[in-house]
């Protein structure tokens, strides 16, 4: 399992928490903090749709933070995913907010997270308190309309007539730094002008201003980003073997969807490196899909040791299809 | 005292609850609720500055609908003022808010209305509730900005780079509708766009349609409307003499400003004529001021003699400068 490595370096502890992510912001503050002491990271997911193979990006970084002695806060933001222009009816946001919460332990355990480690906090469970509510409207008696339609152009959906609700999104997660008494937002760099806005903002509040990291993203089947919200983009963690070969079908797009952060072959067996060049037998998806489900690519050694002997165990917990 | 005339039939209520608008919408609505019971009529001001001479006309309505048997809520909308492009600092609006209360209370007392009959709520009493603060979610998952820019058009502030606080406004007085109990919401025809999103929205949330009753517009001094916020376009009821002077003197818009309602110069001692002709003699302006604190245009000949009679205790109690 992975545990917090105490006799790490602030140095070595630096290194752990900023590998492979595309861009750091706060990184001397960063610095300056390992020298005191152990520190403080959420990150949050907008619960609109079913976790799709991306996450175990994210969560291999989670992996990472932990290893750095972090200690790390899961948002499962239910109030985000219903205010992000209605892609979750309220009635099924309580059901959905656990269907995540049991994917993603699963996920972590399958790459040897510990989850004794780690907090799960679900937004409704205080940003409808009085305190934090009243926080929303200090905040949006400072920001500018302007400043929260950009903030939110790239996660809040784009549509012909948007909703007052992609407003305030960007607002909310600003606050959520603060309520969630962290030092550290982590997230894809699709959140980066959500995190600039909150580092313009907060301190406005009385707020410490927060570091920032940013992870490359995933990019989808269709579309720019992997999106749990889009069928067509993603491919789901329980997603029907007739699904996945009928979308890895569609295009070559796989190995950017799934391994965009190694280097591209360096983990693929030689099969899929063929099935991802054009050449697709049948055998050869089978190759690819087992690696998706079981061998993230961005795991360290240790991980992947790990994640191979649970494989079968979490593939049959879930009833991962085979192709 | 105005007391509740048990005796009118719903036809003369009817009349009583709607002389002097500009407007109403819901009219047939209205005639048949009267038919069933007395209903429930809101009136919300936002604590922005203090209560100017323009306040005597909805007070004189609200009279009015003390008379046709209405149970009336008056608002103090101190978290819309807070809203509101930050006119009031946040710090100060509890003492604003006590401020508003005595005045509009000795405001209704000087012309005969029974508090008895009167609740007074304050907007942070609910609107920062788990379940109000669910409804503005769940309306601005609904509303679009759109909608709520041109809501607000009239009403909140506009300036260069607007601030999300303004497109939040119109939302919370539509909840504010149903979180009052009310059957009606009453307001200057300022608020009629607002009412209009009332109307359209409400429904989208399982909630009911208000009947919507419009007073015309106290013209500022500067200004298409007298504002509590905004000096030069008032006269305050505790404006010193000096200062009442030299607004006067700025133009002769006073008649416009105090005495929209009434037959222009009907309730006018001659001097105040001549004086908003053009001639300008120190005792008319005179006349002009004790007019202004003391007989409200909209009263019938029983408030005014009430009036008359507590002048001097009022003005006493407050301070009332006289020219």
């Amino acid at each position: 399992m992975t545990r917090v490595d105490i006799r790490l370096t602030p140095e070595e502890k630096y290194q752990l928490i900023t590998r492979n992510l595309q861009e750091v912001l706060g990184e001397d503050k960063l610095k300056e903090l390992l020298k005191e002491r152990d520190i403080k990271v959420y990150w949050g997911t907008a619960t609109t749709g079913k976790p799709h193979i991306g996450y175990f990006v994210p969560m291999s970084k989670v992996a990472d933070f932990l290893m750095a002695g972090c200690e790390v806060t899961i948002l499962f933001a239910d109030l985000h995913a219903y205010l992000d222009n209605m892609k979750a009816p309220w009635e099924l946001l309580k059901l959905r907010t656990e269907y995540y919460e049991a994917v993603i332990k699963a996920l972590l355990e399958s790459i040897g997270v510990p989850l004794d480690k780690l907090k799960f906090v679900r937004g409704t469970d205080y940003q409808l308190s009085r305190e934090y509510t009243l926080d929303v409207y200090r905040l949006s008696s400072q920001v500018t309309e302007h400043d929260a339609k950009k903030a939110g152009a790239e996660v809040v959906k784009q549509v012909e007539s948007p909703l007052l609700s992609g407003l305030l999104y960007p607002g909310l997660q600003a606050l959520d730094e603060e309520y969630l008494g962290v030092d550290v937002q982590f997230g894809g760099v699709d959140q980066r002008k959500i995190f600039i806005l909150a580092e313009k903002y907060l301190p406005n509040l009385g707020y410490k201003k927060r570091i920032h990291l940013m992870n490359p993203m995933v990019p989808g089947l269709s579309g720019s980003k992997m999106s749990s919200s889009e069928l067509d983009s993603k491919i789901d963690l329980l997603e029907p073997a007739a699904s996945v070969e009928k979308k890895v079908k569609k295009g070559n797009r796989l190995l950017f969807a799934v391994f965009p952060l190694a280097p591209p072959q360096a983990h693929l067996p030689l099969g899929c490196q063929s099935f991802l060049r054009g050449g697709k037998p049948r055998k050869q998806r089978g190759a690819v899909f087992r690696q998706v489900c079981a061998v993230p690519p961005l795991l360290s050694q240790g991980h992947r040791r790990l994640c191979d002997q649970e494989a079968g165990q979490v593939r049959g917990r879930h009833h991962l299809p085979l192709l």
